[in-house]
Order: C-alpha cells, then structure tokens, then sequence
C-alpha cells in the first residue's frame, strides 16, 4: 500500500510501505475510512522538530475493522471504530484514573496517513460506534480521535464550567474545536484570539462571543479591558510556544484555570511569576480515550459539528499537498479519503 | 515600643521603633498576645533575599484590638482577632473567588514582631475569636496567621481527599502543617520527607504513615516505590527550590495534583517536562483569610492542635535568638511573646 512518509523539512512524499499486520494477538488492522493532516505534524515538517530518518506520518484516524488479533475480545471485524493517537490499555492505574495517554503499556501510534492501520491494544484504544456511519459524519467522527478530543480536554483542563468567561490562545483547529468544547459546556463568554478572517468567522460560528487579534502582552492586557480588570475564568492554551503560555497565563484571573494542550517548544515557566498568578495549571496529551464515548454520541446525535475544522479535503494520494495547504496556512485543516 | 529590625545578613535588632497608629479609617491597631518567626523570614536573615535598608519584620500575628479607624464597623475594641499577613478587603473580585492574598487592594503586614501593630483593611482582614482564648490555644490560633494556613492551603491546592495518599516535600514548620492538614481532610497514606529526627517524630504525632529521608531523585525513586511504580495522589510543596519542586512533580502519579506554597527562588519549569507529567499544578501565597473561620473553630474545639509546631518559647526580647535558633535548625519554629 501507499502511505505518507516525512524525509525532511517540507519533504513529504505518498509512498510504499509496508502493509500493516497483526504483529501482537492485541492488535487490531484498520482499514481507514478517513484520516487528516494534524497541526503537531507541522512541527518535524518544518524542521522545528527533528525527524532522523524517512518516517511514516499521521496519528488521526477512523474507520472499519479489517481483523483483530487472537486476544482481541470486545472490538469485531466490521465495526466502525475511533481511537486515540495512544494506544491504551485501559485498564492500568493511570487510564483508570482518567490519563489513558499516560498509560503504563501505551504505544503512539503513527502511520495513520495510509488506508490501513495497525492499532495495538485494540480492546483499550478502540471504541465503536453504533453502527455504519453515514459520511456525512465521518469528519466528525475523525475529528474525536485528537484534534477535538484535545479541544475538549483543554476546555475540561481549564475547568469550564457554565456561566464562565473563557479565553482560547490560538485559532489552529484545537483552539476552534476549544472554543465549541467551552460553548457545549455551558461558558457564557468565551474570547477567541485569532487574527484570520476564515478562523474567526468559524469561532463565531462554533460560540466565540468576542474576537481578539492583539497578541502576547497586547492580547492579555485586551483580555483584561473585556474583562474588567479580573481576566478569564478559563483559558485554554492551545500552540504550545513561549509567548501563547504567558498570554494565556497572563489572561487568566486569580485563582482561575489554565487547560494547555499545545506541545510545549521550548517553553520555560519562571516558577515566582507563575506563583503570584494563582492560577491553577493543568494539561498535557490529551487523555482522548476517556472522552471517546461521550463525544461520539454527541456527534452521532448531531449535537456537535467539529468535522467544520476541514476546509480542504483531498484523495489520500495529495497528502503532501495537504500538508503545503496547512503549513502555508492556506487550509486550517487537511482531511485525507484513501 | 521596640521590635525587630533586621540590618543585614545574619544582623536582627530588637530596638525602638515608631509606635503604630492609625493611619486610614479602616485600619485598627492590635495588642499582639503572640508572634514569631517565620520559615520565610529566613530568606531575607540567610541574606538570600536582599534587604536594601533597615527593615522591621514579622507578619505573624494574634492580639487583642486596642483602637479602630472610623471606618471599621464589624471589628471591636476588645476582641481577640487573627489575621492574615496580607491584609484584603474580602469584597474585590479576586476576595470573593476565594483569593484574599491575590486581593486587588492588598497590603503586605511586616511589622508584627512587635507589641503592637497597625493591620490595614480591618474588617476584611481580621476575624474575631468567639472570646479570649484560654492560654494553651494561643499558639495554635497564632498558625493560622500564616503557618498552618499555609499547610492547610496546600493540601487544598493538592486536593487531598479522603483515602488519598500524600506526600509532602519539606520539613519546616510548613511541611509539618501539610501534614496536620492532609490527616485533617482524610488522607489514608501520609508520605512525609525528612531527614530530621525531631521533625520525623513531630510529622508522625500529626498523622505520618510513612517517612522517607532520601532526597531530590532518590525520593521520587523511594516513594514510587511506596506507592507501586504509581506515585502519590498529592503532593505538598512547601520549601519554594528548583530541587524541592521537582521532587513535588515527579512524585506525583499521572493526573494527580502538587500544592505549591514555598516562594520560589530560582525556580525555573521545563514545560515539556510539565506536560508530559500529566499533573495539576495549584500554589501561590495562601490564602489564609478564606479558611480563618473553619481552622478557628477547628482549634476553638480543639480538634487540631497545629501549636506544637512551636518547639521553642522566647520573650520578644531574645527575638534575635528566636531567629538564630531556626537558621540553625535547633528550632522548628519560635514562638514570642511580647
């Protein structure tokens, strides 16, 4: 089969690998129904993070179960399934206190950029849907495996609770889907910090209430006028840079939550500032195997619209032009059909 | 009237020094029954902080009200009153969410290691005792100024829950509060690091389990091992170094929570590190005056008895002393009366 491999900066080539297999009898192979281009996969393709070798890409992923090893015992050949871009075993200390991302036995998984998927832990990481998917919602559905599953955790991170004012810290698709997670739990204003037309029209669309476009110091003290003076219950942070962690640190009121999801890149937190913020702090990979359930119901019952994100979808075969679209910022997110 | 004046390093005077009076309307002056010196006094003492001039010190404090601005309405004359060393208005925005030490109108008190002393902010600041206390709880209503306050807030940033297991990083007057504060809220498991065998003994009389004298990496190692390769649910950060810090977060399992309340001194924190542990970071100065009611009444009705800290008794006089006896660690923590 033909898959995406990353040879180096801006060197992204639709090639041939190897078919994936059952290797361990937990595994499962998928044979995607859709998969995508995500923002973390811009960090090694502009060379910010290094790849030492020809890698296969992708960590987003849906579709239908095409075998399951000899000690797979819940998931089925045929269902349709979604699962996190950790395998997880879901049974381990730290999955059953909420952090399957942080699981004991947990494996990233990342050749997703392919039309099939070799999954391990197929039992831990998988759930199914209820049934066959009409396509109409399989960009939603994608969508759950990360990128909104990650807006959502950043939004439960930063404790947002009905009623709140919540501030999202970048406008790449996490901090979109942040702002309709924030909005679906009940935040009364939420402040989207965004200086493109198309992004701050879908924030608007997905429940921002207000636009800011200043950044850094300018963005909080903005965040601080709209707030009279006290700064956003909630913020999410969701770049993962120097300047986006002290902007949403910065915004956020005493005593207030930061949710942070962005990879952190070279970020450094001066311990006696952070102090004095009284902020409460919380993040890390999102644990999206904890919200698998909840959130594929609500997709699957039309509740929500994150599959709104893909402004461009192209064959599997264009993957490298996906990746162009999204670095050049000309797409915020590049959907992939095999 | 004379009280303490620190000069330099290692140079504290007991001298006279201007009486205080009212200043503000809303300001009152109390009689102290009891002060001392505080862990953090030290930093400034040991030279560590720098202290451009003569400067007077304390900010720990209990007392009779002997005169009140016009302004004040619900404290009287009279009354036994406790007080935080920040003084709050308890009505701002930043009061209300339950941050007093982050008030908007906060005044830093540094003047209690004297007989009397001026308390700005009078009414949202002080909270009366139900009478005269009887002599033997006066040490133990003198913590909640700040110490056990201090230890209380950290087991509240560190979520302790009942069945919880505990850690706590630190020996001093602080550490040994979190101890008393995590055994108070239910923990099942208290881990408490120390090294010394009076403070050991202390931490078990407060409801220790366990006690670790490793250090750094080696305590995480050790507690780890106490805790199945998992780590404790809550971890109490009560020195304020890059090396104590650490130990607070690597101690703690994937998605539990670490309460920082040492002022950090060149601490510096490594995001990516941070995010890849997965825990939940809540600390700052505490925020004393939000638990004055509860921790009074606990002490009132002697169900806590966070007193004991004090292992040494001076007349403010021999205040230097006082001081001298803690940086050599002959003390936990003095008491003095006036």
């Amino acid at each position: 089969m033909r898959g995406a491999m990353l040879y180096g900066p801006r060197d992204l080539r639709f090639e041939e690998r190897d078919t994936p297999r059952i290797i361990k009898p937990t595994d499962a192979i998928i044979r995607n129904t859709a998969t995508c281009v995500c923002g973390s996969d811009l960090w090694p393709y502009r060379g910010i993070a290094r790849v030492p070798q020809p890698t296969p890409m992708g960590h987003e992923y849906c579709g239908i179960v095409e075998e399951v090893g000899s000690a797979v015992t819940s998931i089925k050949r045929g269902q349709f399934v979604i699962g996190s871009f950790f395998a997880s075993d879901n049974t381990c200390p730290n999955c059953r206190a909420g952090y399957p991302s942080s699981c004991q036995n947990r494996e990233i998984v990342t050749t997703a950029q392919a039309p099939l998927l070799r999954v391990p832990l197929a039992d831990g990481t998988l759930v199914a849907a209820a049934g066959l998917p009409s396509d109409d919602i399989v960009p939603s559905l994608l969508t759950l495996s990360d990128v909104m599953g990650t807006g959502w955790f950043a939004a439960h991170a930063a404790n947002v609770k009905p009623g709140n004012t919540v501030a999202v810290v970048g406008d790449g698709a996490v901090g979109l889907l942040g702002v309709l997670s924030a909005k679906q739990m009940g935040a009364e204003r939420i402040i989207a910090m965004s200086r493109h037309e198309s992004r701050q029209k879908l924030a608007i669309e997905f429940g921002a209430t207000d636009i800011v476009t200043e950044r850094g110091d300018d963005g909080v003290a903005r965040i601080n006028e709209l707030t009279d003076g006290i700064g956003a219950d909630s913020v999410l942070e969701c770049v993962g840079t120097q300047e986006s962690m002290m902007t949403a640190i910065r915004a956020t009121r005493k005593g207030g939550y930061v949710g942070y999801v962005g990879v952190p890149h070279g970020v450094e937190l001066d311990g006696e500032e952070l102090f004095f913020t009284h902020v409460h702090l919380h993040g890390g990979p999102a644990p999206v195997r904890r919200f698998l359930p909840e959130l594929i119901d609500l997709v699957w019952n039309r509740k929500i619209n994150p599959g709104k994100v893909f402004d461009l979808t192209l064959p599997l075969a264009q993957v490298a032009e996906g990746y162009r679209a999204m670095d050049e910022r000309r797409a915020i997110k590049t959907l992939l059909r095999p």
